[in-house]
């Protein structure tokens, strides 16, 4: 990396050549500004943000920097939250956030197809005009780029039923570091010709190439969508209702929980009127044809009863529905009020492990003395322990990593992982050998070298 | 490779001090069993077929082979259709039919663990005793192996509601040409620790690693399934009716297509009752709660009768709804009756140009005087093109090569591919570049080498 010893302007007047001098920032405030992603506690600045217009310019800019060595970031919204992002070695930071055109949605198909940048979204509204579903619903969907969702493979409230974004992908175009822009799948669902180019770039994190273009499959919208909460006295119990909703034969989309911290939480937040005496609260929901949801939650609602919840409730209405869905994804603003600080993590293990893991993240705060509270996907067993504290107390700061990194172990010991749906980033990369072997982080490094011959390719990340 | 100059005595000594003189075989009758797979005119014989009894054999046998630069093809029952196991070039067929245990199915998990030799069925059997279901339901799954189900990520009947091989694959354990285990994913339906590996093996068709082990998400098992069957007066009718179909929010389990060709050629083999003068059929199914899926089948069963369906029948119970399911099932043996050899192949399109992509067929086929019918799942635009000859008509076979190169073109030409679920292999290799571009060709060929640096594994094959 010989960026450091140009004079900027250097960089800069190149990028302008292949971009427009428009479209080439090296200003403070935007060095600034890209410094930084989701992430609390990384920052690293880069030398240039570089906004291409165009798949050419996206290639012309990787080009440009494999044959100087120049490392390039690609990003979205940057609403990640593992530092995917964050420009660690310097070089240029790519915003892809101009590439944001819906090119086509078509129910014949039940695809659409859009430019990288588009917001998850633009993109579900535009599916929805037309009477479809775009399936996935990361918590970040209003500002989060469809492309940021493939780099990592993104989640959501409606896993359970619906998978993750890896699922709904069809096709991707993508730049390699080398400039080859290649089309990988396309608008099939099925579709075996060649590696599975399209799944592996999907969760890759921007490391691989860069995704310019996204084809993603589309449902019909469900016709209905229903809600309701149980509340539980401990969360071992509301685990107990999980693994019985599951035993029954139910399938839900939805199926969430928040911890008696969490709850009481979002109550002081939001004033939802829930119950701040509950040991833990279930949120479920699903979608279907009309007629047969109502059924569905009256069933979850039984044996979550039958588990010992002293108290269920289901929506009557859609009004109520959103309001009860609002309680789960105001979780993590009402935890980031009780603290300047907020680290927000994501850790799985199978769903029947889901009490004894935050039993775990309990005693690991306790012991680190920090307040840690965890909300999450139930059914995927996907957890999000979050601890608030104050950035300016480095003691606290220094507990708080070796908890976390305490609490991925017992995620590994529990045959979970280190990440469900967040990425690895630079935030998770400490600990990734130790879930997938030191075997298989050789093989992601050669794979990382198939790519990108010259490392350019948001260096320090999977595959360094 | 060395083998050739080597005596087969050595091969045969050095193998059975890996796994015991007799999981070696390097009889005749042997090397004539395994130079073949399921598809027509390939042959190629070994040097020696080795059946490896566990991980470590399979990584000892591996380690050998790329010691000594001797061709390795993994195989499971040899059941594909694209050639993907047939030993080109020679060295050793490693059968992996002895690792066949169901080694879990976890109600609470959701998930079973097998070896990678246990057929389809068996783990269809084991989770369905659990009241739960294994999705995949491939044309060959009482004879294919889970792990070639992997390998060629295998589509089959169901494909449309619930995806192929690649959506309910949680976890691989698998062996690198240089011996090193692996184990990707694991036990949880998100995970996202590194690159997609499970993925990448997924549809890998044996030539990145030797998989041992395959971890699997389950569903409950639907309470009730149902069928139904619309004759049309063409397949252009029914490609409408099945846009209307995905057009009124409905995406049932099943809805496969037989052009009048197959129709006839079914009824005369199995005389199920089926009319003789249809110049389509429909096939409909789908599963779901209990009272939930007449429903559905009643609304399809309109739509088709609306987009011009002169007979639609429903299955009055669940004997009936399999004699229609046999229709579509043994469309294939039909057909084989009819000729001695039988080329069946896949292509797709997207679905709303599956008459179009018939009428092309027809058009090649009449125009190389050769007999194709086709056949497939309409709900994915997956056409099985199926050409019966007299192989010893060595004309014939030279016009149906050239047919079969003009279908792809045809489909490639239509947005679609030359292969929607059997695989590349030897027999779709000279046809990838089209589909994929030189560019991914490279790419495909330096990902291969990051995993097999001394190219043993399947060679001739995906990545060569």
């Amino acid at each position: 990396m010989t960026v450091g010893t140009d004079p900027p302007g250097s960089l800069a007047d190149d990028l302008a050549g292949l971009v427009g001098r428009e479209h080439v920032r090296v200003d403070d405030g935007a060095l600034t500004a890209y410094a930084r992603d989701a992430t609390p506690l990384y920052t690293a600045r880069p030398h240039a943000v570089v906004l291409p217009g165009s798949t050419d310019e996206v290639a012309a800019v990787l080009r440009y920097a494999t044959d100087r060595g120049v490392p390039v970031v690609p990003r979205g919204a940057g609403s990640n939250l593992c530092a995917a992002t964050v420009p660690l070695s310097g070089g240029i930071v790519m915003a892809l956030t101009r590439l944001n055109r819906v090119l086509e949605v078509s129910p014949a198909e039940l695809l659409a197809r859009v430019q990288t940048g588009v917001t998850t979204a633009a993109l579900s509204d535009a599916a929805a005009r037309q009477g479809l579903l775009y399936a996935p619903d990361p918590g970040s969907r209003t500002v989060s780029t469809v492309g940021g969702n493939v780099a990592t493979c993104a989640g959501g409230l409606r896993g359970l039923k619906y998978g993750v974004t890896r699922n709904h992908v069809l096709g991707l175009e993508a730049v390699l570091p080398t400039g080859e822009v290649v089309r990988t799948g396309g608008r099939l669902w099925k579709d075996v010709a060649g590696y599975d180019l399209t799944r592996l770039l999907t969760g890759s994190e921007g490391t691989l190439a860069v995704i310019t273009e996204v084809t993603v499959g589309l449902l019909p919208a469900p016709e209905e969508t229903g809600t309701g909460v149980a509340y539980f006295d401990s969360l071992a119990d509301a685990s107990r209702a999980v693994a019985a909703v599951i035993a029954s034969g139910v399938l839900p989309a939805t199926l969430e929980f928040l911890d008696r911290k969490c709850v009481v939480a979002v109550e002081e937040f939001a004033g939802l009127g829930l119950r701040r005496d509950a040991g833990a609260l279930l949120l479920f929901g699903d979608d279907g044809p009309t007629g047969a949801v109502a059924g569905t939650l009256a069933r979850i609602g039984e044996v979550c009863a039958d588990a010992g919840s002293p108290e269920v409730t289901l929506a009557e209405d859609v009004a109520r529905s959103e309001a009860l869905l609002a309680a789960r994804r105001c979780s993590l603003p009402a935890l980031s009020r009780l603290a300047p600080l907020t680290i927000l993590e994501d850790a799985t293990v199978p769903r029947h492990r889901l009490a004894e893991m935050v039993d775990r993240i309990d005693d690991i705060a306790a012991r680190h003395d920090l307040m840690i509270a965890t909300f999450g996907h139930a059914g995927d067993g996907n957890l999000h322990p979050t601890c608030v504290l104050d950035p300016d107390d480095g003691a606290a700061v220094e507990r708080s990593h070796k908890a976390f990194a305490e609490i991925f172990a017992a995620a590994i010991e529990l045959d979970g992982t280190i990440t469900g749906e967040h990425g690895v980033g630079a935030a998770k990369l400490p600990y990734l050998a130790d879930r997938i072997g030191n075997d298989q982080v050789a093989l992601l490094r050669r794979i990382k070298r198939a790519f990108d011959p010259a490392g350019i390719l948001n260096p320090g990340k999977l595959g360094s």
